[in-house]
């Protein structure tokens, strides 16, 4: 298989390419994550996915091929379409689970992947459903005193203990986590990339 | 944390124990897998993840003290009601893989817990719906080929490679795993052992 450039310094998203067997390099990119005023908050994971993909193409010598790239972002929004990034702090993640308690928000997990071939940068985005049980005071301060929330997407890991708390996912696990892998398939076929191999 | 019995010898049975920080030991027990006649076959894996308790709850000395015994059994379940357990081979592998292509089937996922302060079996059961693309005959014979295949419920797993193919689930994906989280935590609270420390 080819090599990717995968954009992203996230360890789960590193997982789930080398579960698939997909070579990759990481190259991390900086991004000015100024979102144009008027975007719906949907859309931003895939603009945000799509500039991973142009700064890394920036930071490339002039001249060099480059054939694969993948970006990905990954956002929470909760019923009142207010976005969660990753908690700085403690009381930042406690605030943020207690929105979350006993109700359904959208995990919004989109990637651009960047065809050297064609010059084109596709995108994909998926949105899942997750619902968490009302979870009492007790729960929660246990859950943010696992640390889970470090670096979290919405201050839970699906893949952590928060998923005691998570009565159903409507959608896909692996875009929950950060890196959906049934789009990425989609995208990579559909680009002409050989993964069954 | 006490320690449990777990009654399985699946090793993502016991990564997923381990993940929740839950300390136990494994013995496999013997079970005649015979199903009552009339059963639904819904009900085939809470019945059996209850053999397996009693299977073990028989092996022990007689006098010890049982504690927590944790029994589990997991069947996929597709659209005309046919249940799947583990194909013997490629060519039962691909026939199942066949029949799932571009449908949704269910897979149940049921436990068990002996709780021996109370002498008292409780169980739970998570059905999950689960979303295979029409996948074409290249991508049955690619995915057998990876031998997934092997010990796995339905000749997928959908920690693996099959996840490419997988459009959606509704419910729990730690169910179609085979141990679905929420269920044990809500089944170990109810009956009092303390996982919140």
């Amino acid at each position: 298989m080819e090599p990717i450039i995968l954009a992203s310094s996230s360890p789960r998203r590193q997982d789930i390419l080398k579960e698939l067997g997909i070579p990759f390099q990481v190259i991390m990119p900086q991004v000015d994550e100024t979102i144009p005023e008027n975007m719906a908050v949907e859309n931003v994971p895939e603009f945000l996915a799509s500039q991973k993909v142009e700064a890394v193409m920036k930071t490339l010598p002039q001249g060099q091929i480059i054939p694969w790239i993948l970006g990905a972002d990954t956002l929470v929004i909760d019923q009142d379409n207010k976005a969660y990034g990753k908690p700085e702090n403690q009381e930042e993640a406690t605030k943020i689970l207690k929105k979350l308690s006993g109700k359904t928000h959208k995990v919004v997990s989109s990637i651009a992947l960047f065809n050297g071939k064609l010059n084109y940068l596709a995108t994909r985005t998926n949105i899942t459903l997750v619902t968490f049980k009302n979870m009492s005071n007790e729960e929660i301060t246990w859950l943010v005193n696992t640390g889970e929330w470090h670096g979290a997407t919405g201050a839970y890991r699906i893949q952590g203990k928060a998923s005691m708390f998570i009565e159903k996912i409507e959608g896909s696990y692996s875009g929950v986590v950060g890196l959906p892998i049934f789009e990425i398939y989609d995208i990579l076929n559909e680009q002409g990339y050989k993964i069954l191999v």
